[in-house]
């Protein structure tokens, strides 16, 4: 049986991100598709849109690259097609498309984001074995207990990059490393929850928004979790130019993984089983931070952000459990299934990134 | 001139809904899509997507129809194209994708969307004269006054459904009548409000927010709007089966036009100028309701949705003027007309469908 709580899938390696990428030049569609995208003034949405030859051939790009990535583990073309979804994701989380308002990307950016993501999902998906997903408890309370006896089982929540290096040897360096990484979800929390809450209903869409209210600090712009985030970067020198020369293709996954469960709304309950694990394991690692935070003498005005999250979390982690995954399953025991396949996929996919962030830090790779 | 005030298309005629409607066998790929969209588990949703053949001639159904309801002003299509938009919205605001989570319909949701929704919207932007939307004054103050007296002074601000009809004359049954086309909008305004607040940033995005987290009831269950508004459903006996006979073209037009305006993110611009309009006018409206239902002596409880909204929105209203569509002109004077052109569309379809309200109250049609 493979080892259930780590990806079972060979690794690729990480590419040396200063190496040229000859292949991006094979998917000539796709690089004219995010040239349009990035645009402000791209004015010919509407013919491609109408042109469906042009998309079958757009798709069959986009199967290409899905293929090289996951079928033949090739790390360049994982990496290009990670770097895709994430100009898609910055797309979306933005208000880009209201500076075109007559231009309608969105039946292309489906037909993209439909066999990316996709691909990328799947390839999760699959390394979670069907054993652990089935005979689970169909109680409210048993269901929830186990979930979390799961969580605190799985090494990514005792992972020795928070819980050893940055207690008692990270260096400032590493803090700025780490905090790059965090990026590429940290920022859009707010909008994460937001989308999520909708369609829900009755006290699982009051748990979700009060959460959201709490990332818009209950009303003050100070106390807004963005803002607190930016302020913690912005104090130890972590810029746009800082993270784009140092975000791993982990980071990129994790990223793009949040994006997509949480847009593509299908997948509510396999969000709700991802992001309650993000909200279970906040308190501890923000602990952990803030330990070395203050061991290394940093700037008392940019641990704010983890600071306040220690607490709310914890808070946020037992409401979520309790409010939102625990009647769900008491209304639907099937949707246990797919709540533990998303837990699963988060624990996975946070121990992979903690791995990568801790060999860099470590500069050498872990034992196998 | 046009006058500038109201839509300028010759109307279509309201179509009988006991009418059977013989066109809608001429569109067999939408027919079957609707049918696949609200089936819980309809599983071939990725040959289809893969089908692009397929794909173009869905396409052309849906521009076939559109042409028949906007370019041949056909009653009957028009409703059909409705009712399509209408089974897409209902899906996209609730949680049904949830229940088949490895179906992605999205691909061909977004073509039948574009087209569909591209006409309507279209249809309406059309009908707003280009010389009411320049030579707006730019500075925040100023061009926040000016859009005020736009709406001030346009029929659907004084409408008689409201000012003469309601306060004077409406029966109970009247009110039943108007409350049924009102859950077009009113149960979804806080997954609208959250999908607006989407990727804004600053005071613009609290503001939203803000009106999100009232919307919410503050946290407090009893309190959220939609049950308010629920409440207030029942206890003059409006159910789903009343709504679904009574439901007028109109009603549903306004729906679907606040839906596609919130949902395609890229009319963001067009939205806080439309929804500035429903939160202006919420107030004067509500009272006016209110006023009818103790005239009437209707159950006290079916009130609190409408009595709450009127100090809540007049403080909405003036915050999302302030803090959200200033703040918006003063940065790029060019979305000026953008939200211009929403707040028309607002006044325009308002003043329309409460023209065809108050014709059914009053069993005749009004003066042309």
């Amino acid at each position: 049986m493979p080892n259930p709580c780590r990806r079972t899938e060979e690794m690729t390696t990480e590419r040396n991100l200063d190496m040229p990428d000859p292949q991006r030049n094979d998917f000539p569609l796709l690089a004219d598709f995010t040239a349009a995208l990035t645009s402000v003034a791209f004015g010919k949405w509407q013919e491609r849109v109408d042109d469906y030859a042009h998309r079958a051939e757009l798709a069959g790009e986009c199967r290409r690259l899905a293929d090289l990535a996951f079928r033949d583990r090739d790390a360049a073309a994982r990496e290009h097609l990670h770097d895709i979804l994430t100009v898609v994701y910055a797309y979306e989380f933005s208000q880009s498309a209201a500076r075109n308002p007559d231009q309608d990307p969105q039946p292309i950016l489906r037909d993209v984001t439909s066999v990316l993501e996709n691909a990328v999902l799947d390839n999760e998906f699959r390394q979670v074995p069907e054993e652990l997903l089935t005979g689970y408890p169909t109680g409210e309370k048993d269901y929830v207990r186990w979930l979390k006896a799961l969580i605190q089982d799985h090494p990514a929540s005792t992972h020795p990059m928070y819980a050893e290096h940055l207690t008692n040897a990270a260096t400032v360096e590493d803090i700025r490393f780490l905090l790059a990484q965090e990026t590429s979800l940290d920022p859009r929390f707010d909008d994460i929850l937001a989308v999520m809450q909708f369609g829900a209903t009755g006290a699982e869409k009051m748990e979700i928004a009060a959460n959201y209210w709490d990332e818009m600090g209950n009303g003050e712009f100070a106390d807004v979790h963005t803002t607190l985030f930016s302020q913690c970067l912005t104090s130890i020198g972590v810029d746009r130019g800082y993270i784009e020369s140092n975000l791993l293709l982990a980071a990129k996954e994790c990223g793009n993984i949040s994006a997509g469960l949480a847009l593509s709304r299908r997948h509510y309950l396999r969000a709700i089983g991802y992001y309650g694990v993000t909200e279970f394991l906040a308190p501890r690692r923000f602990r952990q931070l803030v330990t070395a935070w203050d061991r290394l003498g940093l700037p008392p005005e940019g641990k704010v952000y983890h600071d306040i999250h220690i607490n709310v979390d914890a808070h946020h982690a037992a409401g979520w459990y309790k409010n939102v995954i625990g009647p769900v399953v008491e209304r639907d025991p099937a949707a246990g299934r797919e709540i533990a396949l998303g837990t699963f996929v988060r624990l996975n996919t946070s121990a992979y990134y903690l791995d990568r962030v801790l060999e860099v830090c470590l500069k050498q790779p872990l034992p196998a």
